[in-house]
C-alpha cells in the first residue's frame, strides 16, 4: 500500500476536553474510482488534505454521497481494536447499491483502514467515553450537469479523536416525535446511510431544538403512526419487561449498535421484540406507567438515555428522567466489549495490532 | 462588482453538436456565507475554477446541497435575455429553508447574473433547441462531522452551453410509472429542489433504463396510487379535452416551466385542472381513447411528448406515439416567448442587456 506521510504533523488536542468531530488527524485514506479507468485504483494513505473539486461535480448538484462511522479504541494494554468495522463496510455497500454507486471490496479497505489506525495510533484517546471515530465516506465526483449516476468517484477515510456525542453525556435526552415532517419513506432510501436522508432530517431537528429536545423521533411517512428511528439513532423502548424496537422495514437505518444491543439481550435471557411501535402504544404505556425505559442506540453516542417523550406538545417523563436498568446494562456492556474490559463472545472486536 | 478574468480563455466548442451540461464557460459567481463574519459577502466574478474542499465539509457527508436551472437566450437581434429569473431565485430561497441553509437577496444574485451572462455572452448558441442553461447552486462547506446545519456555505452559479436535454429532442419518450421505489413522501423534501432528491431517483431511473424506458414517473409514497412528477420534468396529461396535472401538496417540485404552460394555456381558453391524477384514471383513460396526450415541462427539456407509459409491465401507447397538439402548441409558446419570436405577456422574460 502506497504511504505518503505528512511532511509536519499537528499538535494533538487536550484529549481530556475531546468535544466531537472537529478535528481530524495527520492522514487519511482515499481510493479513487473511475469507470474509464476499469474501476477502483489501489487504496492510499497520504497526508490529511484538501478535495479539489469540480463546481459541477455530481455530491454538489444531485447528492451521490454516502458514508458510515465506526471507532478504534486503545485498551489498558495498549492494544488497538475496532468494533464490527467488516459490518459497517458491508452496510456502506448495501447504500451504495441504492445510491447507483459502485460496491468495492471489503477486505481491501478493511486492511487499509487498519494501517491507517495503526498510522495514526496516537491520536487514540483512551478515557472513558472517548474514542477514535473512523469516518467512511464515498462521493460522486464526475462533473456534468443531468440526473445520471456518476463515472467517477472518491472513497477516502478520515479519522477523529472524539467525546461524547451528546454534551451531557449519560444524562438522559429529551427527544421530540415529529408527527408532520417525515425523514424517509418505504420505497425511499431511509435504510441507506446516505446524505440526503441527514439533509432532510435538519428542518425537524432545528425545530425541535427551539421547542427544548434534543433529537427528533420520526413516524413512518404513510400513516405518521409508527416510530421509526432517531435520525442520530435507533430508538428502543422497555414496555412492561419488554424491549421493544422498530423492525427495519426499508425506511430505518439497520444499526450496528442496534444489532449488537439486540444480540446481548437475546443471549441473556431478555425478552426482545421488533415489531411495528405505535405512538399510541407508547403514550399508553406511558400513562399506565408501562413504559420502563427507552434509550437510542447509534455508533456516535453508543447506548442514550431517553428521559422525554413529547408529542403534540405532551410529555411523557421515563423511569423519573434517569438512565434505566436495561439501558445502563447495555451502555456496560457495549462499551466493555469495545474497550476489552468484558470478553467478546460475539467476535466483534478486529484487532489492529 | 468584483471581476476577475480569466488569464486565458477556453476554445469554443461547435455550437452545432452540443450536449447537455459537459461543457462550462470561462467564468462563474462565487458568493460565501459564514456566520460568524455576519452572513453573506459580495458576489464575485471569478474564473472557472475548482473548489478546494475540506474532506469534512458538510455537503460531502449530510448533504446540505440546492441548486436551480433556468437558461438565456440570444434572440435574432442579438440581444440577450434570462426566462423567469427571479422565479428561481425564489424557489431557491424556499429550498434553503427547508434545508436550514440561509436565504440570500435576490436582487443582489440577479444582478450579479446579468453581468456574468453579459461577460460569457459569446457562450450563448443561438440555433433551435440551444441556450446557455444556467446554474445556480449552495452547498454546505463548514467542516465537521455530526448532524447539524453548517455555518459555512458556498453559493455559485456556473454556465453551460447546451443543446436538447434528451438526445432524441422533440421525439416522444417512454416512461414508466414506478410502483415500488419513491421519491418524495409528504413532509419530506419533494418540494425542495435539493440533492438528496435527485439521488434517492437514480435507481429507480437505472431501472426504467434497463427496462427501454427514458424516464421514471414517481408515485405517491403513502398509497402509490397517484402520479407525481418525472424527476427531471411535471407531468401533464391531455384527458378528454381537459389538461390534467398533479397539483403542489410538498412533494412535487412546483416547476416554472409547470406553471408558464398553466398560465399559457389557462389564458388561451383551454381546460385545466391541477389536482391529485390517480394510476387507475391514466390507465382507464388511456383504454377508452381518452387520454389524448401526455407531457413533461421542465427547464432543461422545455416541453417533452410523452408516448408511451408503462405500469407494471403493461403499455398505454399515446397519441399512436406522436407528439400531440396542445404538446405542440405549448412547446411553440413557450420556446417563442423564450426565444422573442412571440411577444411577452407574463411580463417572463428579462433582458440582460
Amino acid at each position: 500500500m502506497k504511504i505518503t506521510k505528512a511532511t509536519e504533523l499537528k499538535q494533538k488536542p487536550d484529549f481530556t476536553k475531546l468535544s466531537f468531530g472537529k478535528i481530524f488527524t495527520d492522514h487519511m485514506i482515499t481510493m479513487e474510482y473511475d469507470e474509464s479507468k476499469g474501476g477502483w485504483a489501489e487504496p492510499e494513505i497520504v497526508p490529511y488534505g484538501r478535495f479539489d473539486i469540480n463546481p459541477a461535480s455530481c455530491v454538489l448538484h444531485y447528492g451521490q454521497g454516502i458514508f458510515e462511522g465506526l471507532k478504534a479504541y486503545k485498551n489498558a494494554e495498549g492494544r488497538i481494536t475496532m468494533f464490527r468495522p467488516t459490518d459497517n463496510f458491508k452496510r456502506m455497500n448495501k447504500s451504495a447499491t441504492r445510491l447507483c454507486m459502485p460496491t468495492f471490496d471489503i477486505d481491501v479497505v478493511v486492511d487499509a483502514l487498519k494501517q491507517l489506525v495503526l498510522l495514526e495510533q496516537d491520536w487514540i484517546p483512551t478515557a472513558v467515553g472517548t474514542s477514535l471515530y473512523i469516518r467512511p465516506f464515498m462521493i460522486g465526483n464526475e462533473d456534468f450537469l443531468g440526473v445520471h449516476p456518476s463515472k467517477k468517484y472518491i472513497f477516502s477515510i478520515i479519522l477523529s479523536p472524539v467525546g461524547s456525542y451528546y454534551s451531557g453525556g449519560l444524562t438522559p435526552t429529551k427527544i421530540m416525535i415529529e408527527d408532520q415532517l417525515t425523514r424517509a419513506s418505504n420505497g425511499g432510501t431511509g435504510e441507506a446511510k446516505c446524505s440526503g436522508n441527514y439533509a432532510a432530517s435538519l428542518l425537524g431537528a432545528e425545530k425541535a431544538k427551539k421547542l427544548g429536545y434534543d433529537q427528533v423521533l420520526w413516524l413512518d411517512a404513510a400513516e405518521k403512526k409508527y416510530v421509526e428511528e432517531v435520525g442520530a439513532m435507533n430508538i428502543f423502548f422497555v414496555i412492561d419487561g419488554t424491549v421493544v424496537t422498530p423492525m427495519l422495514d426499508g425506511s430505518i437505518l439497520a444499526g450496528i449498535t442496534r444489532n449488537s444491543a439486540l444480540q446481548i439481550l437475546r443471549k441473556n435471557g431478555y425478552k426482545v421484540e421488533e415489531r411495528h411501535v405505535s405512538v399510541k402504544e407508547i403514550l399508553e404505556a406511558g400513562k399506565n406507567g408501562k413504559l420502563e425505559e427507552a434509550f437510542g442506540t447509534g455508533t456516535a453516542a453508543v447506548i442514550s438515555p431517553v428521559g422525554v417523550i413529547a408529542y403534540k406538545g405532551k410529555e411523557v417523563v421515563i423511569n423519573e428522567n434517569k438512565m434505566g436498568k436495561i439501558t445502563e446494562y447495555l451502555y456496560d456492556q457495549i462499551t466493555g466489549i469495545q474497550t476489552e474490559r468484558y470478553n467478546d463472545e460475539f467476535g466483534w472486536v478486529v484487532g489492529v495490532k
